[in-house]
């Protein structure tokens, strides 16, 4: 078996955020359906359309660095997205929003370290292209975290405590 | 069954970041042996003391608030453990280096994004001695994950690509 390159772990780790992105769309709509907050809801609602240019992105890094667009199973993910279920079953109205708020920007800090992961790889290989489209997705990242913290410090917070 | 409060959710979250603490604990001294890169070995042993000053700290914590200090288990954490143990598996070198250094920086972010929700929660509490003891852990894990940071963009990575 040749030894694997950095290339080979940019792949895998690209995959495994594919994985994360394709996750994280098909549990915000749950989460944006399980709070009464009009503010969580729009915020999880826009996340959802951001998400979806996300995925397309991430498929043309795929195809920017020449590889087939598939996941791989990302265990992480699978975890932040159980603990946000967990609050959807045991939480329920104003505690329930902190809740998934929490669960949210645990995602997104997660999304925000492999992005940034991926962007320094990209370029240490000279994936021109791949950096542009991961450094619009981690712009996006964390302009959604900053939101969501705003909703944290100012709003959703404060009518559950 | 009570409605379930944001201390509830506040507990319920402390423990299972104690969880996770003690968890990363036990990963970064094999993550130390795996890497022969002077800089990450260090890093990853400084780390070893302060996760554990971390887990007395959130043992104070629980003392300040009146609870058991005992864990839950993290599925978000397990997961982000066994990325760190395939990279440890599948590659080697310099680019088990690089692997292992972005393993430890998503754990650091899975850990900034727990113990900020918990210090605003906390603040909204009135847990005033927890909010100090929580900022200084999060005011560690910054750190650490910036020192990792720089050893990505600066040392570690450089060899690999």
């Amino acid at each position: 078996m040749a030894k694997k390159t950095l290339n080979d772990l940019f792949v895998h780790m690209l995959k495994d955020v594919y994985y994360a992105e394709q996750k994280v769309s098909k549990s915000l709509p749950k989460m944006k359906d399980a709070t009464a907050n009009a503010d969580l809801k729009r915020a999880f609602g826009d996340h959802i359309e951001e998400t979806k240019g996300q995925v397309d992105r991430l498929k043309k890094v795929f195809e920017a660095i020449g590889e087939k667009a598939e996941g791989v199973e990302c265990e992480a993910i699978e975890g932040l997205v159980k603990e946000a279920e967990e609050v959807m079953d045991e939480f329920e109205g104003d505690v329930r929003d902190v809740g998934l708020l929490a669960a949210a920007q645990a995602v997104e800090h997660y999304e925000i370290a492999r992005y940034g992961t991926l962007i320094t790889w990209a370029e240490q290989l000279g994936h021109t292209e791949a950096v542009k489209l991961l450094q619009d997705n981690i712009a996006q990242e964390k302009r959604a975290d900053q939101h969501l913290n705003n909703l944290a410090l100012h709003g959703v917070n404060k009518t559950a405590a």
